[in-house]
C-alpha cells in the first residue's frame, strides 16, 4: 500500500509523513515513486504490452522537474512538452529527444527553432500559421521533421469548462472545416521538409467516461480515410491525447486504463480492417493519470477560526500558492490530519490557505478530526498541477519536492528562499 | 497625459511601447513612475492633507518588486505586507520599518518572530490564535508591539465573490460576537507586552461605491465607544483598508478617492464629537488603486485562428503565466494593438495566451483592428496582481518589468530565464 496508516499515523510510500515534515518542514510536496511505477506498470500492461505499435508520452505540464523526466525514461514512456522551458528541462535531464513530442497553440519560432534543432520526436501542429512557420524553420535548418495535426474534434466532455478542449469553439486544433483541414493535409503531405505521421486530438481532462475520446476517434479515422482514398497515403500515427481521471476525492470513481483503451483499440482495429489501411501507431498523453495521486502536500495546521453558527476556517502555512486549482476550477481534494489519522470525524470545517484573498481555500466543509494548531494536514493526489502551478503571490515561497520510496527520503525540488524570490528584482535610479 | 498615441503608435510614459517591445523582448510588464506618483500625489492631496492625523500604505500584494518599495518611501506613503517575503523584501530595500504594517489570516511564528523583531509599526492581528502567539513572542523578545484588530464587520460588497472579504463568513478577521471581540478587547488593553491601537477592516476589493466601506465604519466606530466607556481607553487607529475600484475596462466608471474618504472622515468626525472621543489616526490601504492602470503588459501576437461562423482566436505569447486573473476571477481588461492604436475597429476576436489550458484566454470578445502575427498589444491596467501572481506553468518565463518616465526606460525585474526556472530542482539517484 502507497499509502497506510500505522499507530495512527499516515505513512506514504513507506515513510511517515509526520517525520517528513519535521525533517523538511511544511508547506511541503511528497511525490511516491513506486505509485508512478506503477501507474507506468499498468500502462505497459493494459496498453504497450497488450497492443503492438502503440506509445505513451507523459503530459510533462503536470509536473516535471528534472527527477521527473529521469524517472520516465527509466519507466519507457515519452515526453510531451508544450514550451520552449518544459523542452529544456528535458534536454538538461539527458532525455531522449526521439522520445519528445511539442504540443501548444502558440508554439513561438525560437520555441519551434529549438524543436527542429534538437530534432525532437514530433511536433503536434496546432494551426496553419505554425504549419508555415514550422517548414520554413525547416527549411533554414535543412532537417525533416515529424509532425501531427491537432485537430478540434467538436467534442464536448462532462468536466470543468476550463479543462473541456475538444469542442468546435476552442483556441486548440484545427477546424475541421473541409475548406482548412483538407489545405492543410494536402500541404503537409506535399511538403519536402514535413514528415506528415497523422492526426492528435485532446478531449478534456479528469474524464470519467470514455464517450469522448471514442466520438472524437471517428473524426480522426474519417481523416485517416480521406488521406488513404485522396493520396494513397498511410499516416503512421493517431494521438488521442490524455484526459484519464483520477481519485480526488470519494466522489470520484475513477476507471482503468483499459476502461478507456481497449475500445479505441477495438474501434481502430475494425475501421483500419474495414477499410484495408495498415493501422497507425497510436499514441496516448496520460499527465495528471501518472503523477496525480502519486502527490500529496503536508500542511501545518495555523489559526483555527470558529464563526459561532457559520463556519470553521483552519488555516494552514500555504494554499493558493502551492495549489491553486481549488481557486481556478473550484477543484476538490482529500485530506487527512496526519498525526490523528484513525480518529473519529467529529467536525465540519472549511480548510483555508494564508494569502490574503477570500478564494484562498484548499477544501469547503470537509469533516475531519479534533484539529488543533501545529496538526500535520496532509491533502491528497496533489501530484499534478501543484508544483507546476505554484507562485509567488503575496511573496510566499514555492514548497520543497520530496521524493519518496520504500521509507526512503530524497529532496528532488529545494525549498525556494526569500533570496530566491528576489533574485531577478533590481533598483534602479529612482 | 500618461497613455498617448502619436503616429498611430502607443507611447506609454513617454516611451514608444513598439521600442519597448524591441528592446527588451515580449511579454514585458511596463509600468510607468509618473502614473504611480499621480496616484500618490492624488492621495496626498484629496487625503494626506486634507485632512489631520491620517496615513497611507500601500497594499505591497498587489505589486512588490524592490524599486516599488522605493517609489513607495519617496512618495511618502508606509507599505502593508502579508507574509514574511514581503517583510523581507521590504527591508531589503531598506524601507523604514516603522511604517510598515503586517497583515494575514495565518501569520506563523517565524513571521511574527520576524514582524517583533524588526520592530515594524504596526500588526494587524487577525484572530485570538495570533493575539496570544504574539502577545508570547513579544514578551520572549522583550518588546511592545503596536497592534489593531482585524474584524470582519459582516458587510457584502458588490463584487466578485473571491474579492469580497467583510462578510460575515470569511476567513479573515475576528467575528463581531460579543464573546469573541470583547475578550480579546480586554486583553489587548491589559496586555504588558502589546500596545491596543484600534480596529482595521477590509471590506472587498475593486468597489466602485462607497457604501460597503460607510456600513462596515459603523461596526469600528461602535467599538471605539465600546473601548471608551468600558475601559476609558481611547484607540489611536481606525483602518479602513483598501478595496478602491480602478478603470480596466469601459464598464469601469471608477470614483475619486475624495468619493470614498469625505463621507467616511465625516462620519468619523462627527461620531467622535457626539461620543467625545478625540478622533483617532485614520489609515487606508489602497494597492490596486495605485499600481493598477499605471501597468501594461506587451505581447507578440502569435497564430490567429479564425473558426467559421464561431469565432477568431488570436493567441499571444504570454497568458495566465503572467496574467491569471481572468482565469481566476473572469477579469477583464481591455487591449490596444500598439503599432495600429488608430486603426478602424473591424472585428472581434478573443485574446488567448499560449498555456495548454482552455481557461488561458486574457480577453473574450474584443472589437480590435485588423490584426496580424507580429503585431504588439498591450493589454491595460495589468499592474497589479499580474506580477504578483505570475507563475511558471507550462515552464514558461516570467516576464521582465521595465519602468517608464518622462520617455525613459529601465528594467527593475529581469525577465526569468529557463536556468533560473530549474535552479532548485536537483536530480536524485533515482
Amino acid at each position: 500500500m502507497i499509502k497506510e496508516i500505522k499507530d495512527g499515523i499516515l505513512y506514504f510510500d513507506g515513510c511517515s509523513t509526520l517525520k517528513l515534515a519535521d525533517k523538511y518542514g511544511t508547506p511541503l510536496y511528497v511525490v511516491s515513486e513506486n505509485e508512478i511505477s506503477s501507474r507506468c506498470k499498468e500502462i505497459r500492461e493494459s496498453f504497450l504490452d497488450k497492443y503492438e505499435n502503440t506509445k505513451a508520452v507523459y503530459a510533462s505540464k503536470a509536473f516535471l522537474p528534472l527527477a521527473m523526466c529521469k524517472i520516465i525514461e527509466r519507466e519507457g514512456l515519452g515526453l510531451d512538452v508544450v514550451s520552449g522551458g518544459e523542452l529544456y528541462t528535458a534536454i538538461k535531464a539527458e532525455f531522449p529527444v526521439e522520445k519528445i513530442e511539442f504540443n501548444g497553440n502558440n508554439k513561438s519560432l525560437d520555441e519551434l527553432k529549438m524543436a527542429v534543432d534538437y530534432g525532437i520526436g514530433r511536433i503536434i501542429v496546432d494551426n496553419i500559421n505554425e504549419l508555415d512557420l514550422l517548414e520554413q524553420v525547416c527549411q533554414e535548418h535543412n532537417k525533416k521533421t515529424r509532425i501531427l495535426f491537432r485537430i478540434t474534434p467538436g467534442v464536448k466532455s462532462n468536466t470543468h469548462k476550463y479543462i473541456t478542449t475538444g469542442t468546435k469553439d476552442s483556441k486548440f486544433g484545427i477546424p475541421l472545416n473541409e475548406e482548412i483541414i483538407y489545405p492543410a493535409v494536402d500541404k503537409a503531405i506535399k511538403s519536402e521538409y514535413l514528415e506528415f505521421a497523422g492526426f492528435h486530438f485532446h478531449v478534456g481532462s479528469q474524464l470519467h467516461d470514455n464517450k469522448s475520446h471514442l466520438a472524437a476517434l471517428e473524426t480522426s479515422l474519417a481523416l485517416m480515410k480521406y488521406t488513404k482514398q485522396k493520396y494513397n497515403y498511410s499516416i503512421t500515427d493517431i494521438n488521442i491525447g490524455g484526459g484519464y481521471g483520477i481519485k480526488y476525492t470519494q466522489k470520484d470513481k475513477p476507471k482503468s486504463l483499459s476502461y478507456f483503451m481497449d475500445p479505441v483499440m477495438n474501434r481502430i482495429e475494425e475501421f483500419c480492417k474495414e477499410n484495408d489501411i495498415k493501422r497507425p501507431q497510436v499514441i496516448i498523453e496520460p499527465g495528471r493519470w501518472i503523477i496525480g495521486e502519486a502527490g500529496m502536500t503536508l500542511y501545518t495546521v495555523g489559526s483555527i477560526k470558529e464563526i459561532p453558527s457559520i463556519r470553521t476556517y483552519v488555516s494552514v502555512d500555504g494554499g493558493m500558492t502551492d495549489n491553486i486549482r481549488p481557486a481556478l476550477y473550484q477543484a476538490e481534494y482529500d485530506a487527512v490530519i496526519a498525526n490523528k489519522a484513525l480518529k473519529p470525524k467529529t467536525q465540519n470545517v472549511t480548510i483555508c490557505g494564508k494569502c490574503c484573498e477570500t478564494g484562498d481555500v484548499i477544501i469547503r466543509d470537509i469533516d475531519i478530526p479534533d484539529v488543533e494548531s501545529g496538526d500535520i494536514l496532509a491533502v491528497l493526489s496533489t501530484g499534478a498541477y501543484g508544483y507546476s502551478m505554484s507562485n509567488n503571490y503575496n511573496k510566499n515561497v514555492i514548497p520543497g519536492v520530496v521524493l519518496v520510496k520504500d521509507g526512503k527520503d530524497q529532496v528532488i525540488v529545494k525549498r525556494q528562499t526569500y533570496e530566491d524570490m528576489i533574485r531577478n528584482e533590481v533598483i534602479p535610479e529612482i
